[in-house]
């Protein structure tokens, strides 16, 4: 680890318990921000020790008082009760079974017949509002006479009586004796008046706070729990609790059709990442963020007004701000905080536009659960740093922080020291870069539904949360975060809307399985679509599909871009057909400085070469790596990949070779993969990077070409001047 | 094995070259019946053994003169070319590129403009007929100004110009010096009244035959070879070469629309096992089996008024004769005879209704690639034999029989005593069985799209051959063919149209993948179709599915009767849902004799069980098998079982606790899974069959519940009174 050089760049968290050991972590991790947290008071002994003070302001909460006089303006939320079938006779549907009652209450004041459906599920068509009935006493919904042995759901509107970050943050760490907080609806009429009274007083009644620290603007993403106060469902980017019949009736009007539950409840799937959006989920969306950055810039005048930086959390109530669009600038932050899980969390902050500084708050957060007698924070912290190092020297953060309770951090001594090298090494890297753009090999372009508004998240389901059924794709994600290219995000709407989309891009991505939003489902039957792949890939684009690429079935395929990957899906519907490329070729580029076996992670089956490709690597006759020309063009099938260091350095190579750059694999590089090489032509220098735990051996290539044997410790960052 | 008994019910092969032989097999195998085979001549030497003569009659080869003086009647099939993406400016397309030009010659009498189609299959639109033109000379189809990076297909019509199957004969046992013979199609004028004399001519000029075994009768299934000669595509249901501008122009007659060769081409699937038939294909099914069993019938009454009987070979051009369809006891043939690769092949000739008698034909055939030097006949035979037995137990075919050139196998002596102990065997348990029905501990129903038509053939691409992606699921067809139940093959047309098609069912299955035929597809958004199966369950019934029941994307779920499976496949759509029902119930009654881990075969990966479902294996969290309970009745979820003993167990013990009949369990029962009892109630016997090749011990139990202990030595059948 490197030495102390400087101060600055990192954000503590305190509380009222902890002033003097606050104020010896100011002095040892250099740090220049103190901040609060959800569940602490900001102490008065340290308003004046010349750090900047971030106050955590709760736009939708801490105020019950408010909340309890104004029950309609309570934030609802959609939601669907589980399939119930109709036998003979009627159907009665409890509302809330399987759903924490602290958490929602069923809304009774807006009209159930207005703003409900119940959906036949057998037909998918909703009944007549006439053949239901609800008895708010019970909670429940009758139908009469269903349809014997139909499916049948609810789709109702709920009150959020508990804030879902408080409830989450309350059940964790055991709280209690306090009051649920309930979260109010900043977009309705009243609460919007008294919100931007509450936030000039609150302003007024700190004068000591200089940032405004949003957690974050007014609505919560979809997060709920069941009866045992379990999570039940979660996503991270959901907008499912972003809803009331006030904002529906303005939605309704501004996009000239009526408005139906369905389309936020989707079946049940509430358009969650995986589903290939509707027109109406996105018409709602973009509403939404309209109208939330209008408010939000509201807010943020205020803060200004009153001379204070203003600050978004990425995350908790943020639904609306997606900050790759173009609506998140006109907001007019200073500043954007998110928490830091891997590279690509690092990413989703350190690359966002239009904003004056970016903060990552780091990992282990200083709660009971890791900070606890036998728990390793350090060995948390470290590997939370190294992985996010990777993606720090492709594009920094401008800040690091720390949040939690800081009591608890200071019973382990060692931590302490460590986050106290990592801050010095922060700033240490953070200066060499200087604020210049590393070199790139190349531009790559992640396709996908969701595009440039998912940006580096876009197979996060929760944050940065392992899924079994998505670590082998979000490994490509991650992989790219700290790798030598340029990334863009682009959606199957930008190839429909700008024929310059793919203008620049040197290799095309596509990730994920086949009929889902990652993939594209049925965007590749729009011949726009395919054509323009194609086109591309023809004319010399590369093209990297993993998983089950452009998969959709339709018209003799099931992966649409079959004849550009030189593999297709078995499902049954070839296996009449003979298949007899099977021969690997283990020398191939890609794999020519791969010891032993790939790990692909979940793989896929039933993948097989067509004619024509190149198999690198099948197992049992299920092709997990292929290539294969199109045009003057390449492909490159993978089945997975997990991110690690060898995963990292295959998919480098297979950018490479797709974009026929073999040549340049050997500029700014080391030979050895758990060790990265950037240049920062602009600062005049570079650094070579230990990314493990174990000193390393390498040699190491310049950009002209030449290179140099090296050893490093561990972790060791070593830097050079060009 | 058992001490020889008796003659007959078996059928041997012949050759000029080995007469004595021949005599000699007769009295050993106590043989009844000769037969000639695919190049082979009988003998006149053997025209009056007092055995019957089988001539194998080829009604749609062997007469190259014809052929030739008749080219417009060769047979023709439809083909599509592979997919051709078009850059800027002209496209052209080979037809035959990767086809074997000794099999088929494109079609250049029938006009192209109105029997082909060139189809965008970007866009799935026919290109317009004057949009692109057919090079006789070049073989080509050029479009002269295709949609720049759309991609196309050429659907063709082609001359099979050599029989598929004397072309296999002939490649697989490297025959030199012959002319490739050439099929005619019966079916057209000519033809026809060609065919009707040329059998006349042939039963006159063969006066010592007694049965003339068809082989077959008019269209061969689908099969291509490629320019290396290899298999290019199979497929055993396959209706592709059963066309003819003749034919279809009186399929649009009685259909009343217009032909598409779509209809056969099918994106280039050709309508396979696996596809969701459309109504188009089954109504040309349905018109092509009216019009085969038609002239078929043409041919049996000849062969009748001529006083021979007429056999039906299983196989080869057998396209129309689906033998469980009410079509093809209109045909009045004596007999069927089949090849017998397994127990459900065994079944599919067994069951058979509406003939005086059936014959299987065993493996191995008499071929060289088994009886060579090295080879293992024996091996071959006793797998095959003790393979099939246990199906012959439930319902025996009527007759064994062989075939291939007896020359190669008499040079295996042990091949020879281990067929005659075999011929021994079958003609004790024949006379055992006394035509009587086995004990049934239920009735069982295989759903899927094919129903009856392809009974005990539903997961077979090319007959008994393996293939990695269904053997998983053949597995379960195949246990069903050696265990105590009746079974039914019903489709969803069947529950459509039929209100009492579920009455006397215990236990519905579904087996299969998601989207396929096997499992329904799209029939699950028919509200009839669902409704009727789960009011069957709710009212008692069972229901087990295998693999991804019910799996078509609808209305919130993947596997639509999630709720009477407890399960469902996590496709992306509810990773936000937290699953917690992981707990495994090892100690279920469908486990309780389990030693060991069930082999799931390539079991299926993403399943989670519901609330509520009992979880009895699940591996990495991905469950294997669940059982659960909906209404009344009982679901069982299993993600794949290929054939073994132990699975067979495992799926009677599934059917009896979805049928609530674990108590029948213990009743005509061997503790040992590798020993099987059958009792015959009208016949009062019982057998106790060792299906290994080692000793067993076992508890055996009888009807009545009492039991007793037993030693049996390596495939030991014993017989006991009841």
């Amino acid at each position: 680890m490197s030495q102390k050089r400087s101060k600055g760049r990192v954000t503590i968290p305190t509380d009222v318990d902890v002033v003097p050991q606050t104020l010896e972590l100011l002095e040892r991790w250099g740090a220049d921000a103190i901040r609060d947290c959800d569940g602490t008071d900001y102490p008065d002994a340290l308003k004046q020790v010349g750090a900047k003070v971030y106050s955590t302001y709760y736009t939708t909460r801490k105020d019950n008082a408010w909340a309890k006089a104004n029950p309609d303006e309570v934030q609802q939320c959609y939601i669907m009760t589980g399939f119930h079938t109709a036998a003979e006779g009627p159907l009665t549907i409890p509302l809330l079974r399987g759903i924490s009652r602290e958490l929602l209450e069923v809304n009774h004041r807006d009209d159930p017949k207005r703003w409900w459906e119940v959906i036949d599920r057998t037909t998918g068509q909703p009944l007549p509002p006439g053949a239901w009935d609800y008895d708010p006493a019970a909670g429940t919904v009758t139908i009469p006479a269903p349809e014997p042995f139909h499916d049948h759901t609810v789709s109702f509107l709920a009150y959020l009586i508990w804030d879902p970050v408080h409830m989450y943050n309350a059940v964790t760490n055991g709280w209690k004796d306090f009051e649920h907080q309930i979260t109010f609806d900043v977009r309705q009429p009243k609460t919007r008046k008294f919100t931007m009274e509450r936030l000039r007083k609150f302003i007024a009644d700190h004068p000591y706070v200089d940032v405004i620290r949003y957690t974050t603007f007014f609505h919560q993403f979809t997060l709920i729990f069941d009866e045992l106060k379990r999570e039940k469902y979660v996503d991270w980017y959901g907008y499912s609790a972003s809803v009331s019949p006030y904002i529906l009736e303005k939605f309704e009007e501004e996009a000239g059709y009526k408005f139906r539950p369905e389309f936020i409840i989707d079946q049940g799937y509430y358009n969650n990442q995986y589903r290939v959006p509707t027109r109406e989920y996105k018409d709602f969306m973009a509403f939404q963020r309209r109208e939330v950055a209008a408010l939000a810039k509201e807010m943020v005048d205020i803060t200004h007004e009153l001379g204070k930086e203003a600050m978004m959390f990425l995350g908790d109530h943020w639904i609306g701000t997606e900050p790759y669009l173009p609506e998140f600038a006109s907001i007019g932050l200073d500043a954007v905080v998110g928490s830091v899980g891997n590279g690509s969390t690092l990413r989703l902050i350190s690359d966002i536009p239009g904003v004056k500084y970016t903060e990552g708050r780091f990992l282990p957060y200083f709660f009971p659960d890791t900070f606890h007698p036998g728990g390793d924070p350090v060995g948390e912290a470290r590997e939370n740093w190294i992985t996010a190092r990777r993606a720090i020297l492709r594009k920094p953060i401008d800040r690091i922080g720390y949040g939690g309770y800081l009591k608890l951090a200071c019973d382990f001594p060692e931590f302490i020291d460590y986050v106290e090298s990592v801050c010095n090494e922060f700033r240490e890297l953070y200066e060499n870069i200087g604020g210049g753009k590393p070199y790139c090999a190349g531009t790559v372009a992640v396709l996908n539904c969701w595009g440039r508004a998912r940006s580096w998240g876009c197979h996060m389901v929760h944050h940065a949360l392992y899924q079994k059924q998505n670590y082998s794709y979000a490994g490509v994600i991650e992989a790219l975060s700290g790798a030598p290219f340029d990334v863009r995000f682009l959606s199957f709407d930008d190839l429909r809307e700008d024929p310059h989309a793919l203008d620049g891009v040197d290799v095309l991505l596509n990730i994920g399985d086949g009929d889902t939003a990652h993939t594209g489902g049925a965007a590749w039957e729009d011949p726009a679509i395919s054509a323009a792949v194609k086109r591309f890939v023809w004319n010399g684009g590369g093209f990297i599909g993993v998983g089950e690429p452009s998969g959709h079935q339709y018209q003799g395929r099931y992966l649409q871009l079959a004849q550009v990957l030189g593999v297709e899906k078995e499902t049954g519907f070839t296996l009449g057909y003979d298949k007899y490329n099977w021969e690997e070729h283990p020398d191939h580029f890609i794999l020519a400085d791969r010891e032993g076996p790939v790990d692909f992670g979940e793989g896929k089956k039933g993948i097989y070469a067509l004619e024509g490709a190149q198999v690198l690597v099948q197992r049992e006759k299920e092709v997990q790596l292929a290539v294969s020309a199109f045009g003057s063009g390449r492909g490159v099938y993978l089945s997975g990949l997990p991110y690690s260091f060898c995963n990292s350095r295959l998919l480098l190579r297979a950018i490479l070779w797709a974009s026929h750059r073999e040549d340049r694999l050997e500029r700014w590089f080391s030979a050895n993969c758990c060790v990265d090489v950037h240049a920062y032509p602009e600062a005049g220098r570079y650094c070579v990077v230990n990314n493990t735990y174990q000193p390393q051996s390498t040699t190491v290539w310049r950009g002209d070409g030449s290179g140099f044997p090296l050893e490093l410790g561990p972790n060791e960052i070593r830097w050079y001047g060009i």
